[in-house]
């Protein structure tokens, strides 16, 4: 496996890859990896010849009261990780080598971004949308792959993708869980002992709702009700979001009659989780 | 010459020639071609193996109450002159082909965007900036060659592929002028006899301009005031702006000591017309 620091390497091996006629898969990551990053690239590696991973903390998708300072980084074990996954090529990237000091292009996508954490985290979509088109243009993948634990980004990617013509396949790949059912997320990291038992409520909670849903609950009202109601019994949980939307126009949603997102976002402590499913 | 409507096809045809190992020319156009647009095709085809041409009058570069229903068209002539002037390949799609109803992703660049035709035709770089884009992504070309007469917009690009990312070469081509000194426009079209004898008034005040800044003149407001005079000798033409700027920055100059772009746009009649020159 080799990595790179520079947008020319990550050129020149590419280049090198496409003579020969193969095809590439890209995992764009903030790094501190988990089996999260980990399913992602093994399936990358699966479905593509080669696979390259970014390791980048992007400074534009954090808010200026963020954890961007704080979020966690290892990149000796990550370097570890991508080669026991399956990976080809390691991107970390320092900031002044994405960014110009000058830079003056934004990527937006609107509509999609105006509930959920969109509606939380102003300019947080911005920044992804900006950092992932540069790097779909550094690495020109084949296929790129996106966890569905963060679901109102996968939904903005496709639709950047579609409307700015990238040809690269968006493919969303299921979260994957602890075995008591937390969301595997690089901010788990941030928990206490007593936090991370808090932080079941997600879980639980959302799988309260789909039990409702799957009793034939057509209420979205009802659906919200059932999940804030059960992170209410959890002290240490404070709400930042529930909300039930269309799965692809990410608009609220108050009947249910087609496929829809439930998502929610919830503080334990001072850090922030999110978790969702599509039903 | 191939002609395609589709964005498959386009594709197709691009494939095949990068399978070939042959490298990729792009001029995007409005139509309506004239000689300053068969100046970037022969030089597209000189600098690369294979030349594809975009015909597309973009419907999200024009406000409100500008000419795109009027905007000259003319597709078998255009097809005629991309083939005479070596291009392999013209797409002409419609617009329902280069984008969605439900479209939502903007491309934007800031600060050169405030001044010259930017502050007159509010929204009219995000749509040049979003077409191009998504032609870069169509066509994936090496090289992409744009005209200076349009000297906002080349920098424009420039600045957006730079922060991007897109493996581009951006090549500006020098402005193309009738025997008279006209600069090459589209909207030449528009003009009757009389108001094409007054068009000549933008290159003449130009040209006196350059003249004062061989001579040494150092001090934008007395270049501006050369051609400002100069445009108010010719009853038919209403300046809309005169401008000295930074030539990478676009921003507004006083004292002359580093390349300036002189640019200006007047209105012929109901006809507006730009030119301009760099030193």
């Amino acid at each position: 496996m080799k990595t790179a620091n520079t947008i020319k390497e990550v050129r020149e091996t590419v280049k090198e890859w496409r003579k020969q006629g193969l095809s590439i898969g890209f995992v764009p990551t903030m790094g501190y990896l988990h089996e999260g990053h980990m399913s992602l690239i093994e399936r990358a590696a699966k479905e593509n010849d080669k696979v390259v991973v970014s390791v980048f903390v992007n400074p534009t998708q954090f808010g200026p009261n963020e954890d961007l300072d704080n979020y966690p980084r290892s990149l000796e074990r990550d370097t570890e990780i991508c080669e026991k996954s399956g990976a080809n090529l390691v991107f970390f990237p320092e900031a002044s080598e994405m960014y110009f000091e000058d830079k003056s292009t934004s990527v937006s996508v609107s509509g999609l971004t105006t509930l959920l954490c969109g509606a939380k985290r102003p300019g947080h979509f911005d920044g992804v949308c900006l950092v992932v088109s540069k790097f779909f243009n550094i690495v020109t993948p084949d296929r790129a792959y996106f966890g569905e634990k963060d679901a109102q980004q996968l939904a903005v990617i496709k639709r950047f993708v579609r409307d700015l013509n990238f040809d690269i396949e968006i493919v969303g790949c299921p979260i994957v869980r602890e075995c008591d059912g937390l969301a595997k997320s690089s901010r788990n990291a941030y928990l206490s002992k007593e936090e991370r038992k808090s932080a079941l409520i997600l879980s639980q909670s959302l799988n309260k709702a789909k039990e409702a849903l799957s009793k034939g609950e057509t209420s979205a009202n009802k659906i919200k009700d059932i999940i804030i109601n059960s992170l209410s019994t959890e002290p240490l949980a404070k709400m930042d979001y529930v909300e039930v939307v269309d799965s692809l126009s990410l608009s609220p949603v108050e009947n249910i009659n087609a496929p829809i997102l439930v998502a929610i976002a919830v503080y334990i402590g001072k850090t922030r989780l999110i978790d969702n499913f599509t039903y």
